[in-house]
């Protein structure tokens, strides 16, 4: 008996959260025997409950699709909403009363480890009042910090986008290499620090820049650090330090809070800056080099510019397979992406309990970081490396990428 | 008779500078019966007061002269170093004796308007001692505002980086479109606001984001921005606004300047925050939405990840034609754009007094910017959409672009 899908997107964006959207609605097109209806959630979860959805058979959707595929962002709009833990909330019967009006049996979340829990949730709350809808989640996050899959749809690309913008910038750097200097480069990761990790792939040789790489996986010593900085001096005139905007000290204080001492400005607001701004500070007290900070802006997660052809196929098979995984009757499951090798890069999909994955987070391991917490070891080359790599050429129009969007 | 060449870079790095250093020294290699040694000052003028040369034609230059053409930043190192206005300053006759020295008979200098004023002196001084040296400026600058040329090298690529990212950053600030926010993006540009025009390339249709753009052509009005916000609002929840790092009230003092009351940080500093910080609380003080600045970083004048084809050939091709002009026995010129057309777009080469281009600033004209000064006009489109047209290949290894590097 054919039943509608319903797909939605959740948390924040990254460069291919639309391939995986294009994946998953290509394959339920081409369901014809099982899908009927396909619709998406504007605004995931929190825009259902108020109505908020699109027939994405409607040709100002399909004439996109393609289009859709490379764009970055959350085409259907995204949010940031938490389910109540109790599940005798009203809530979950007016959910499942406007699944029932839609005849939804396929429900896909695309999103990171709160998203996760939305699926889990929703999948409980089927099996206690017998609901025979399905309920899959695709992973997404440029944090890559999701449990049980060996990384996450969206990482591949921020982490080439990421290197390729640290090696600009030490290029940058060194244009003036006839004065020292000391530039830090602040990037995404308030708990995990792979994407800042990922910077070591900016290196051209051995003491290459970024000399220094932090993770908030270490606890953070700022006198470790001017004393680092100090010594990468000597041989590197012009330094690129890459750190995560997480970083802490031993206390668990984020380094960035200590920044809220700054003062207020002219509106009586605090003058919030980040880690990357008070090291900043730190290195022209006490070394009295040239020194600026730079924090990497949300491009990091919403650039199509640097593009891996690894990660965006990969971002569309996770919803391709999330589609048949539905149709095969699995449930309160998460897509994971297991590797087989490293070196030829050689990946299978396959599914977990997604209770397994949300609420958690996963780590950088401490073997991939040295022992002085200041740099990654070159095994982690190894892992990131595949992710990053093949070339998409992009849709353009007078010279700018073509972008698909809701009219 | 054979005479050696020197070439030296100056000012801020862009992203095809060394596209016009790849075209000088090739065709310096090809002037076989006329050139014999090829010179690079390491650091500019500057650096060669210091005696930091190289021999181009060593191998280790040589071997990478095909990246050099796309390696962004300047790859002989740059300098900002003003020669004295007195020409009968010791430091002239110091310079000459080492051209001297290294028999030099052609001089190419490859910046802005400061590196013009070098090539200016050093052409009358040459000519107050009955040097034959000649001496030709190579421009280049982001900035766009050199005098007597229809644009510069390295503008169309810094215009087509901003275009994209100004599109990339709209989608993601349309990710939560439940939600009115606002997004100022702050672009390069302290006193002409070519740069931070080109943003208007990001509108994908009429009323798009950008929907917001200051230039320091004009006076800037917070009271008329928080209005003009807070009108665009209504029909554009999600607000994108791009401003010139350089804006400025009618008494002419800049807007970031506001924000040095700011306070100061835990070291004492102040804390000195852009134009964007500064309008970011402005609006959230008094329109109480969400509100976040992003200041594009350096990757504006150093990235690779946009070059404009159009912009890459011409840097190289203003190399190749002050070569010719040198060899003609041409000095103390400046080489220039003459746009015979737009569309189609077809340029000619040309040269100019540098004396007429050095210390001299050309703003945007007043006819390419509305009555209010909140916009661009559409004719500014077809001036600078030519410059950014084109796909370059980068050369990459693994995934990230491969630069050159002195070793």
């Amino acid at each position: 008996m054919k039943k509608n899908m319903i797909v939605g997107q959740s948390g924040g964006p990254t460069a291919v959260i639309n391939s995986s959207l294009y994946g998953v609605i290509t394959e339920g097109l081409k369901s014809t025997s099982h899908i009927d209806k396909i619709y998406g959630m504007i605004n995931g979860i929190e825009g259902f409950l108020h109505d908020t959805v699109a027939d994405i058979r409607k040709e100002e959707h399909l004439h996109q699709l393609d289009l859709i595929r490379t764009t970055p962002g959350a085409y259907l709009g995204s949010c940031r909403y938490k389910l109540p833990e109790d599940l005798t909330d009203p809530v979950y019967q007016t959910l499942f009363q406007k699944f029932s009006a839609l005849d939804i049996g396929y429900f896909f979340y695309i999103g990171g480890n709160d998203s996760m829990d939305t699926v889990s949730k929703l999948s409980k709350y089927a099996a206690s009042v017998n609901s025979t809808i399905r309920f899959i989640g695709i992973p997404k996050t440029i944090d890559n910090d999701l449990m049980e899959t060996d990384h996450t749809p969206g990482y591949g690309s921020a982490a080439k986008y990421v290197a390729t913008t640290v090696r600009e910038i030490a290029t940058d750097a060194n244009v003036y290499d006839n004065l020292k200097s000391v530039t830090i480069v602040e990037i995404m990761g308030r708990h995990a620090g792979w994407l800042t990790a990922s910077s070591i792939l900016a290196r051209k040789f051995k003491g290459d820049n970024p000399v220094l790489i932090y993770l908030p996986e270490s606890d953070f010593s700022t006198e470790d650090f001017v004393a680092k900085v100090e010594a990468s001096l000597a041989s590197t005139p012009n330094l690129v330090v890459c750190i995560s905007e997480g970083i802490h000290d031993k206390n668990k204080t984020f380094i960035c809070e200590y920044t809220q001492s700054a003062g207020v400005d002219s509106f009586g607001h605090k003058m919030l800056a980040g880690a990357g701004k008070y090291l900043e500070n730190l290195i022209r007290e006490r070394l009295h080099v040239k020194v600026r900070s730079i924090e990497l802006n949300v491009c990091q997660r919403c650039s199509c510019s640097h593009l891996s052809r690894v990660d965006l196929d990969e971002a569309e098979n996770a919803g391709i397979f999330a589609l048949h995984c539905a149709l095969q009757g699995q449930t309160g499951k998460m897509i994971t992406f297991c590797r087989n090798r490293s070196i030829p890069y050689e990946l299978s999909y396959g599914t977990v309990d997604v209770n397994l994955v949300c609420n958690r987070e996963k780590s950088v391991p401490s073997e991939w970081i040295t022992q002085d917490g200041s740099d990654i070891s070159d095994s982690f080359i190894d892992y990131v490396r595949p992710l990053t790599q093949g070339y998409v050429e992009l849709p353009t129009k007078n010279g700018i990428p073509l972008f698909a969007y809701r009219k």
